[in-house]
């Protein structure tokens, strides 16, 4: 089988054999296929697309193209909860804590930020001591401790997904659905995960742009569960607008708190009350979704959750002070607030905008590797369809010097549509499948 | 100006302006855009496709990519004449000395072979002594003293192109209409040719295997001659069965031969002559091509043409005396004949089969940089309408030993397909662009 043909049959629109997928996949780790026919084989899937029986085999032969993660008989039990990615999404940090409390075992394995889109691990690793790159051994004690864990992946799982993603990164072949979706789901299925729901992202602050993207991939995923033994509910929510009120790495660490508290905003503890739903129905404690929102919200009352989320702390070694002293985490040394240069009605918030203003503040990477700042971001005070006058406070920068803080604020305005009409809201949860 | 957003605008569909071709084709050379990026680009812009603006552009920055030909002051007013590649294809060792005879003098830099197809370089080297590796000097004083020279490219002409090729060639994107027109011209541009015949070949043995395609080549190259000042013409002419008898390298020097001395076979003289009389009129000698033919024929028949042959041979440093004396050429271990299986009419030779087969003996490389044989080869005695009956000599094998000959015998009669009824021969010229 040579390399050259398996890209061409791809060119041609030919529908590749489980074989020829595999022989690609491993060719492309072990290196006997060098990077830039891998690259031209990507391209090629990107304009050519993929079958579905295409996509499964692709998923399967990248999640068994290293180390099988033995996850341990608490997580084979566990959920796992993932989002594709948006501008303020700190609902894994709310969302774990919630159903852990209810007696399931969450084991996650979480990502960093890149480009506008921050990452799980960033955040947490703004609660100063916390680590992220626990030993499968370490994940497991965690667990079994907290009954919750987030971590880095495990190295040696699936090298095929690294090694593709960097090359997707650099060659304009990430936004594509079959690579997304595969992706994904051989990252969850070589970490064990047997039980998931998928936070689909859409909108400007998304990689799908488009609902019909957006429910084409979720509904790919789902149907990839029921050929690969995995149970997964997807929801599709929105990303027009970021998510919460915080943007920025401790900022949105202390927002999850809040919320964890009862005094998040709305929408975060919305989509954080949903997701828990659909993961309690499928670890089987509830029958129905909505027989578990009173129980999760009664969990947030009593403090169970955030207690949750004080022993996970203090299991993966952070300081678990900062649940009750916020002041603990690390703060900007410019904090200052932006007026609304308007009286109306806020329109639209541009998440995509918002998510660059606050990485070019430090908070993001532009590449894999590249240090962040923990102590940046944005706090947006109205949200898509609140009524402001001109003069009152829009925003909050936290910022490390004068000029980035500027600089933000021209881009974050820039963010902005208003309305002299009342503007309509969007919808938080636009499509749940596979529940 | 960032290589991916380069790539994802291509993949886009969009259309790239000159600075942005140029940005790539220059980071490609030097190495600051890295190969996967260019195989990601070429991928997608064999799914995309390229405008005729956007391939002009193409061909200026691989043409300018590195160092000009000085061409001196008789190539100025040169001919050249390029052929797209094909099976038996000898057609410039018959077809540059007429010209040379009839006072053009005639400058070409050919290439080699590679998969299925000949190369002109190849050929020549089976006359023993003959150097193809020519300086610019070297070059130019071989054009004063014969009137012609064939030869590799100079080093240093085109390396984007060489580097493009290379990357082509691993990532199956070959076939692609703008990137070889672009290949092809930018060569001839670098080189300094002004005036040339494209024999654009069509059929199982070229790259282009429909008439439709090879029209579209042929017409995009002679456009691409206009905005780039160059006068071309565009011969498409048929590649469906060889092209005369012989395939294979010292064979096809020996067929030229004879063809010049006015024995060879007719379809490779009618195509010679028809490429002769358009290279004669690009270069004012006649008015019309039609008045070339028969003082061509009589160039022919004087052995004046012959005679430019052998002032090449022997200003390349070869041995003269192959001229009249072809038994100087090496020659195969083993010759042996195959009789015909059928009595019936010829209906197909399929000539990439033919190709490949010839290639499987030792006459052609898999990869650029093999050692090829030039001794090996097949002699093919009848033509697609000719008639046989079963046993009468259908082709003649050379081969270095008896397992080779048998694997091409098997090979070679799978490419025939026979008729009870007389079948039709295939125009040798199917049509004509740019006179």
């Amino acid at each position: 089988m040579r390399a050259v043909d398996l890209i061409q049959k791809k060119r041609r629109g030919g529908e590749l054999s489980g074989d020829e997928i595999r022989h690609f996949v491993a060719g492309c780790v072990d290196g006997s296929i060098r990077d830039y026919q891998t690259a031209a084989w990507l391209m090629a899937i990107c304009c050519q697309g993929m079958t579905f029986a295409e996509t499964v085999e692709l998923t399967r032969a990248m999640a068994e193209s290293g180390a099988s993660a033995d996850p341990g008989e608490l997580a084979a039990w566990a959920v796992d909860k993932h989002s594709t990615g948006g501008v303020g999404d700190k609902t894994t940090l709310v969302v774990a804590p919630l159903v852990a409390a209810a007696g399931v075992p969450v084991a996650k394995m979480s990502g960093r930020g890149l480009g506008f889109s921050g990452g799980t691990l960033d955040k947490l690793e703004s609660i100063p001591g916390l680590r992220v790159d626990l030993s499968a051994a370490e994940f497991q004690r965690v667990l079994a401790t907290a009954g919750l864990v987030i971590s880095g992946q495990t190295a040696g799982l699936a090298p095929a997904d690294a090694k593709l993603y960097a090359l997707r990164d650099v060659t304009a072949t990430v936004d594509c659905l079959p690579l997304i979706a595969s992706s994904i789901m051989s990252k969850k299925i070589a970490g064990g995960a047997r039980r998931m729901v998928l936070d689909v992202k859409v909108g400007s602050g998304a990689f799908m742009k488009t609902l019909d993207e957006a429910a084409a991939l979720a509904q790919t995923m789902v149907a990839m569960g029921e050929h690969l033994d995995r149970q997964v509910v997807a929801v599709v929510s929105d990303m027009s607008q970021p998510l919460g009120r915080a943007v920025g790495n401790a900022l949105e660490v202390q927002e999850a708190l809040d919320t964890l508290r009862g005094d998040g905003p709305p929408d975060l503890w919305e989509l954080s009350l949903t997701l828990g739903s659909y993961l309690l129905a499928l670890a089987g404690v509830v029958s129905e979704p909505a027989a578990a929102r009173s129980r999760l919200t009664a969990l947030r009352d009593s403090g169970a959750a955030l207690e949750r989320f004080a022993a996970m702390v203090a299991a993966q070694r952070g300081d678990r002070r900062v649940v009750d002293e916020p002041a603990l985490l690390p703060r900007a040394a410019l904090v200052d607030s932006v007026a609304s240069p308007h009286t109306g009605y806020v329109a639209t918030i541009d998440a995509e905008v918002v998510g660059r203003a606050v990485a070019e503040l430090g908070a993001g990477r532009a590449k894999k590797g590249d240090p962040i700042d923990h102590t940046v971001g944005v706090v947006l005070h109205a949200r898509v369809g609140d009524r402001l006058a001109a003069g009152e406070p829009l925003l909050t920068i936290h910022a490390r010097a004068a000029d980035d803080w500027h600089r933000a604020r021209d881009r974050l305005l820039s963010a902005y549509m208003w309305s002299e009409t009342p503007a309509p809201q969007p919808p938080l949860v636009h499509r749940v499948l596979g529940a």
